[in-house]
């Protein structure tokens, strides 16, 4: 796709709902681009999934990898609010966090291709110069819930290793754990292991000496 | 570099050391691709750290890509080592684990650019073609250690959660820890989060409820 002039970007003329065609475009993109990676995912086939025609998607996205972004911006959104969200409704830590490891399954199984699109996002956006600089500040959401949580956790008594160390474990485990969905056949796999990482976080994955 | 004729290959004629030489330009190797990437790291930057000329590289290694594969399986078989002789030396599955553990932190500060090398290789051999082909068995050792480390944990009751969910949650949180190495700035750091890791395989991470 090529950038179009500015003035096309945006609602086009005599569209009904463009939020709700742009919503549409963002879900079949991101089947598209888990099912067939950044490269194989053709703006035809996306346009097809999308019910509109391959002209208009120029009128929402200027470019394929614009398009990549918009979807990883939303995929990476939804994972972070999946776990704001749940914190809210627990007053401890590990079960702010379990909270969120159960909404993430429920999020991987309603919304088909979204697991499997972060578990690639990582290296696709190694792989392509034009998808690097979508690098740039959307991981610093999870890191900023994360630090937040923790802090939390260290006031209030109830984290037993600092705080540092513990942000940097928990990023690792959850970037691990986003990867493994797309070397995993089933949903249920993804689903368990999840689980048992809960277990981990209540200290009942071994049984302790 | 190009392929040499295959006689070319091995024990050069007139070397005192082969072997020896071979390990100074692996591990001249792995320091050069874990500070610039495949890419920057050069031929000559190598041969010279490993003290020898870049000619004499080709009667080592055929290619680039061939000597990036060497220092990959090289790292992987050292950290899978790190696991197996840590595990025998304890009669607990969690006390195994941890053992594992120190032993990384111990490679790691010994072995300057190895767990950063590791936490590239991931994006690097998933970004360059000719590295695709290395991603084959590698990872295939570590997922022999975790299943045989966890089949015994279960039959010896030590093990809460299903072995299947287990190994792929173990497997997705040290891949994730490897993967952090390159973004911290310190030793310290890494070493930390790994103590960290090793407090969540003991319940000793959250105060439980």
């Amino acid at each position: 796709m090529k950038t179009p002039a500015k003035k096309r970007l945006g609602r086009p003329a005599g569209t009904g709902n463009a939020e709700a065609t742009r919503e549409r475009i963002l879900k079949a993109a991101m089947q598209c681009f888990a099912k067939g990676g950044y490269t194989q995912a053709s703006n035809k086939q996306i346009a097809e999934m999308a019910g509109i025609t391959s002209g208009s998607l120029y009128h929402y996205f200027g470019s394929k990898a614009e398009l990549y972004g918009a979807v990883l911006l939303n995929v990476l959104s939804t994972l972070v609010e999946a776990y704001r969200s749940s914190a809210l409704k627990h007053e401890h830590s590990v079960d702010k966090l379990c909270a969120g490891l159960e909404r993430v399954i429920i999020i991987s199984s309603e919304q088909p291709g979204l697991m499997e699109f972060a578990s690639m996002a990582h290296g696709e956006v190694q792989r392509y110069p034009e998808l690097n600089e979508l690098l740039s500040n959307d991981h610093q959401e999870f890191y900023t819930f994360f630090i937040e949580l923790l802090s939390e956790a260290h006031q209030q008594g109830e984290l037993l290793v600092p705080v540092e160390a513990a942000v940097h474990t928990l990023i690792a485990c959850t970037t691990g754990l986003s990867l493994i969905r797309s070397s995993l056949e089933r949903e249920e796999q993804f689903a368990n292991a999840l689980r048992a990482f809960q277990s981990l976080l209540r200290g009942a994955f071994f049984k302790q000496n």
